[in-house]
């Protein structure tokens, strides 16, 4: 759940020379302008509300989420905040405009913080869990409070998160918290499997596996923020399925990016260590992928991620080129970036069955351009 | 949050001297009988809900939420299951029938369900935090499972919880779910206050503060069964409201006299040794009054409870006599039993508030009764 949000992972924005999942190097038919004045208007309707929502918490689980949210240092006096790039709230929205117009979109504006506040949830106990000391380029909750602290503040987001949806009189309201609990579910199950897979050695980790932990952990939500907004626009059932593929596909296309920028990013851009996800043997897709492929590479990149990762201790600079280089040779660079694209196509099938007309189509296409561009 | 149950102290019922929280050696109206009886009533309405519930989690939260539940063995293999007294559940539809009759009772179910699952979400995640390693006599979940996969199994029963509610057609389930979600956040406040309390030097902690904690941890989700049921009897606000605070005083009640039998219950019926929570240091209500009494015996308690206490090691049975002496020297025994007297006869003034028909109060009477007596 932690994976998704390209601050989460303090990279820059996208600059890079692949500039969309496929590798085009052109520029797509959104230059990312529309995205960003989709996030900006997003932040301008939802933040007002997800700041009164987070306000009414009691006063000990305010203060820790105040924090979190970057509104707040830990000495409680005012931040300037950074709260994230409202992604999950902005599919919410766009996808209530795309098929209701403005109106659902005005409608959907609860749906939107919901949605936000469950993701926080999540990222608080994510961060507990994966002992991550750093997000959104500041100490992690549970660094500042401890544990119980981050604990009882992700509880709290998740029981403000479905109040929000029990207390709103729109006639969605009770699909849309049936779908966002199960959600929740869904994201605890993805989270499960991440942190069960670390403790796996690396042959033993399936890419069908990868793939449904990838769906769960970063799909899902994206889906249900798509859904929530469809139900919002008084969507049937057969629409509401297809945006919530829309966001699950855009999802897997995301991460499957994600994980080769993870691996042969550029360090001056992305603000970490060339393959750091090597360093610390993630069995990322790329990474499944090329031990699975039965080639001579996958053996020598089974060798190598044999040897365990040294917490802390700095990836040697030969070693991971070499381990890089296996990862290619055995083809997982190849098929990361197909599959991604694969699955961008497959969003876009999704995209059209909902929202035939191309341009009601515009912000979620653009969000979803967006979201699989930045982080390359 | 995991104060309340008697199972969970691991102590056996109530056969003590005292069997009243006013301390009146005699049997009340009700000798516990009909208690009994509701409490297995209860689980023969609620267990198959509950369970077909936990049964639709996905795979790894299921087997992890039916090991707490003890339906399961740690391996997965079935076990005969001691999931708790249910109370809570007892209460919602106790509360129904009191306002509403058997069909409010059995309209109501869903609800019970939902109490259960917030019951036993917060019973997760306060062991981890509290590193409980033994509850309803079996290792905890994060024991066995480690702390992220309990963290994620009690996320998911709480989304599991709001997600009955917001699927329920009953009128009533949309409020139920705002004043659930509610509870959720008070919970988790009290547990905050609770854990943060652990940090502090006893002089610090004022009476007023334990008193809060209390209710907040213990009180509140007593009170939110209790309103729940009478929600879904079609009962007005201020009916709904005399419940809560039934329940509320009634949990006040039960935590004083729990924490009277934490210094002075007899080990034989307490499974645990003489003087436990003084052992530990804990700041229980007596120790508390006792302290703030301003008494000689006070500032003795206060050098005693001064010594820090190193976790493991055993009490000196010496010191916790003394220890024992200075508190009720200081006046907290007698404190602590006017206050429980004063709280369940507040508990039965909110009570004749919301029906004030003596009959149908009978059911709710008797479970005040048995939670107030049974750990005495």
């Amino acid at each position: 759940m932690a994976e998704f949000m390209t601050e989460t992972k303090q990279r820059s924005p996208a600059t890079g020379e692949r500039r969309g999942p496929a590798g085009d190097a052109g520029a797509g038919p959104f230059d990312g302008q529309e995205a960003a004045a989709l996030l900006e208007r997003t932040r301008a309707l939802v933040d007002p509300e997800l700041r009164a929502a987070v306000e009414s918490l009691p006063g000990s689980m305010r203060r820790i989420a105040l924090y979190h949210f970057g509104w707040e240092h830990a000495d409680g006096t005012p931040a300037t905040g950074n709260a994230g790039k409202a992604i999950r709230p902005a599919l919410v929205l766009a996808a209530a405009a795309a098929l209701g117009g403005p109106r659902a979109r005005k409608a959907a504006v609860r749906a939107a913080v919901a949605v936000e506040l469950v993701h926080n949830f999540t990222l608080l106990h994510d961060d507990v869990m994966d002992r991550d000391t750093s997000r959104r380029h500041r100490p992690t909750a549970w660094t500042v409070f401890g544990d119980a602290d981050a604990i009882l503040a992700g509880d709290a987001l998740q029981a403000l998160a479905l109040r929000l949806l029990a207390e709103d009189p729109h006639p969605a309201s009770g699909a849309a918290a049936v779908r966002l609990a199960d959600c929740v579910m869904e994201l605890c199950a993805g989270q499960h499997t991440d942190t069960a897979m670390e403790h796996r050695a690396p042959d033993e980790v399936t890419l069908d596996e990868v793939l449904a932990m990838a769906e769960a952990k970063t799909g899902a939500l994206l889906g249900c923020a798509c859904a929530l907004g469809a139900l919002y626009a008084g969507a049937g059932a057969q629409e509401v399925a297809a945006l919530d593929g829309f966001g699950r596909q855009a999802g897997l296309a995301f991460q499957l990016i994600d994980d080769v920028i993870g691996i042969w990013g550029d360090p001056r851009r992305t603000g970490k260590p060339a393959g750091a996800d090597l360093a610390v043997r993630k069995k990322s897709l790329p990474v499944v992928a090329a031990l699975a492929s039965g080639t001579p590479a996958a053996a020598e990149l089974a060798a190598l991620y044999g040897k365990p990762y040294v917490k802390g201790e700095p990836g040697d600079g030969a070693e991971i080129a070499r381990t890089a280089l296996a990862v290619e040779q055995a083809g997982g660079r190849d098929w990361a970036q197909a599959e991604a694209a694969d699955r961008m196509a497959r969003a876009m099938q999704e995209l059209a069955r909902a929202v035939p007309v191309p341009e009601a189509a515009g912000g979620l296409l653009a969000l979803a351009e967006f979201v699989t561009r930045r982080s390359s």
